[in-house]
């Protein structure tokens, strides 16, 4: 019997209609190269998925585990000859624990779809990745997403408090547990959260709620330089605990003004927006106001709502700068007193390649996301100064990936960031997990 | 050459002398046995460790890793004809990083001596175990130590942020870094915290720390039943986050009122403590007060001096039940709301075996310290009631260990909890680490 009879045998859900293929092939990468594959499972239980996964490791088939396909580093691309294996299906919220503040849901479930369930008690899933309302958390935890208010709340991994997952070999594991504290054998855990789809299928997660926050007051604040406003970020850091600190450039602060004509001032060199959910907003934003002792303007609030139409520039971003041409979008990381000379040599970069490079990003933890504008006539040069960025970021002691994952479009830097033994003991890991190396190979490690 | 000949040649501190190692062979677990090592290593320098772990990986020679001996689970007991290691001496506190609000440290360095030197700027490192004055940040890691505080702050593995490690072959890794955001590769760092010396020797750690906090407010309140005060629990951690919130039940209280005389009310079910550092504390100590609805008395202060008086009852839980007999401290957590349920069980296990166990612990994340009294008669009474609390923990759903590790004391209940799958695959990742199998040998996996 053929691998594909025997596939069709185990899942209810298998699909080889190339047109069908094509559109569950690729991620949200720019630029991103995809193999063929042979089949498309739609899994529909834990089950399915453990049986998909023992066949295809006997029949050493790759499998790639996809959600929704809104990541940004070629993850979920598909492989020659691989099954691509959806998740996105397996969408139940399993169960909401007001007492222990926990939420079990399967990893097809939207994050923005678990915001809206656990609101409705009062309670609050504070990781926000930009995609939170079409992303999975499933795809949230495989890449270990971050997002604005991760400054304040952690990032995903931070608030998963157990998972199950599926081995390659098709046996199902249980990691970490609801009790709050427990030391008993290895994380593994934080060792899943942000492995890629390359260990195991995660197929169910808990998580840990807060309380609602308090309504955010929020800060904007222009600059004349992109130093003046680094500056600012290090001295509200060194003040309170803002829930949100986002910057944007010159470049980007411009695009979103031709764009939007909400009456930017494009003169600026940079510009902030500052949020806080402190018990005394008022207080907050006065003290946030004198860290911005160079800003050139600033306008604060403490109405949300119209907190949320300063906040809009932000999220204006990259639809702006998508205006220009085509983007190649970046994601590196610098530690915080690093920013400006980051952010300087992108600049830098940008004259080199003669290209225009738009950079926002969650400045209070050094997350940049530096957005190359290009054509077809300088795409050469839009990649050649995305490698230039993402070793500038190294130079400065940061990360190739603050929050979009390695994926297929970070591999070629990663030794480079985490050292050849450290990449090859990732690699005995890989294999302690996976035998037979069939869960996305090629990515992520 | 013989083993030790090459040792010798290898380390400028070894030691043989028996009446010396049996000194470096134990940790501080009750009722434990360690075997009789081949020689003590005192290192000085990384350089060391890893010439040290070269050669014994060679000549598979075990190798058990030691920082101030202060453990409570037997994991730096000594084995049969290994070495000691000791990183006590490697105590060097590296830099401070105000601005980024960072500490690089020799692994050697202690949890108080570190926090001494944050706090003369400002600065604030939260892990707050009850061995700080005396136990090293090396082997906080290696167990993942918790604390009172870490309810609002988090666990030590919360404030990791980069580690150097040495692995069984010699080789140095660096893991993690000083951005706030990295998803480059697996996450080595979380999965070298709580890993108790089997994985690879940590020999020095960046630590996030924080602005000091603001001086703690502090509630006493005493119950007539342990439910009472559970419940008050839940009411406390509905209302807001305190920064400890600690239980001493009706046996714990008798026994440091008979050692102390300080005026606790003996009649009590149970008594809790509570802190706050939110900015309003009277009106944190009020709301905290509500949620102690069925409280039989209440004292509460905004002083931290009164405060840190009313904090003496729990800190002498410990030696006030040592008092009583020899004692058997016991380590688990249960999901919050399965608090009074756990002690119940625990009273109700006490009789089986008539022996007196006094429960005190954190109970704002469910882990309690259950510690069992008893006598060279009821030695074996003891030990069975022990391991009963442990199976009331699984039970509960809960964990074997909460923050002292699995070291020897809970190897034997290990599969119950994580699984046996689980284990297998953390022992297939112990391989990927050290494939001789030298590193703390039959310990935490």
């Amino acid at each position: 019997m053929s691998f594909l009879s025997e596939l069709r045998r185990t899942a209810s859900d298998v699909v080889t209609d190339p047109q069908v293929l094509t559109g569950y092939s690729f991620d949200q990468m720019p630029l991103g190269t995809a193999g063929t594959p042979l089949a498309l499972v739609r899994a529909g239980s834990v089950a399915e998925v453990s049986a998909v996964l023992a066949l295809a490791s006997a029949h050493r088939v790759p499998v790639v585990t996809r959600g929704a396909g809104s990541g940004l580093a070629g993850g979920a691309n598909a492989v020659d000859g691989g099954i691509v294996l959806s998740v996105a299906g397996m969408d139940a919220i399993l169960s909401i624990d007001e007492g222990l503040r926990t939420a079990t849901v399967q990893c097809g479930v939207l994050g923005g779809d678990l915001a809206v369930a656990v609101a409705e008690r009062g309670l609050w899933y504070p990781p926000d990745p930009a995609s939170k309302a079409f992303s999975t958390i499933g795809g949230n935890i495989a890449t270990n997403a971050g997002g604005g208010c991760c400054l304040k709340y952690g990032v995903t991994g931070d608030h998963v408090a157990a998972l199950t997952a599926v081995l390659a070999s098709g046996e199902v594991i249980r990691t970490g547990g609801r009790q709050r504290k427990n030391v008993a054998g290895l994380d593994l855990t934080r060792l899943l959260v942000g492995s890629e789809g390359t260990l195991a299928v995660i197929v169910e997660a808990t998580l840990r709620l807060r309380a609602a926050p308090l309504p955010p007051a929020t800060l904007v604040a222009f600059f004349g330089t992109v130093q003046d406003a680094a500056e600012a970020v290090d001295a509200i850091e060194a003040r309170g605990e803002p829930s949100l600190l986002e910057l944007m450039d010159r470049t980007t602060v411009g695009a979103v003004e031709r764009a939007t004509r909400m009456g930017l001032d494009t003169d600026a060199g940079a510009l902030l927006i500052v949020q806080t959910d402190e018990p005394d907003p008022a207080a907050a934003l006065r003290s946030y106001a004198e860290a911005c002792a160079k800003a050139t303007d600033l306008a604060h609030t403490t109405d949300p709502a119209e907190g949320e139409q300063f906040l809009a520039a932000r999220r204006q971003a990259l639809p702006a700068l998508e205006r220009l041409g085509s983007t190649l979008l970046d994601d590196v990381a610098v530690p915080r007193t690093a920013l400006a000379e980051m952010i300087t040599e992108i600049q830098v970069i940008a004259e080199r390649y003669a290209v225009t490079i738009g950079t926002f990003g969650h400045a209070g933890d050094g997350n940049l996301h530096p957005t190359i504008v290009f054509t077809p006539d300088t795409e050469a040069a839009a990649r050649a100064a995305f490698v230039d960025i993402v070793h500038a970021a190294l130079t400065l002691g940061g990360t190739i990936t603050g929050e979009h994952g390695v994926g297929t479009l970070k591999t070629p830097y990663l030794t480079a960031m985490v050292g050849p033994v450290e990449r090859a003991l990732m690699g005995r890991i890989k294999e302690a997990f996976d035998p037979a190396g069939v869960l996305n190979p090629g990515k992520a490690l």
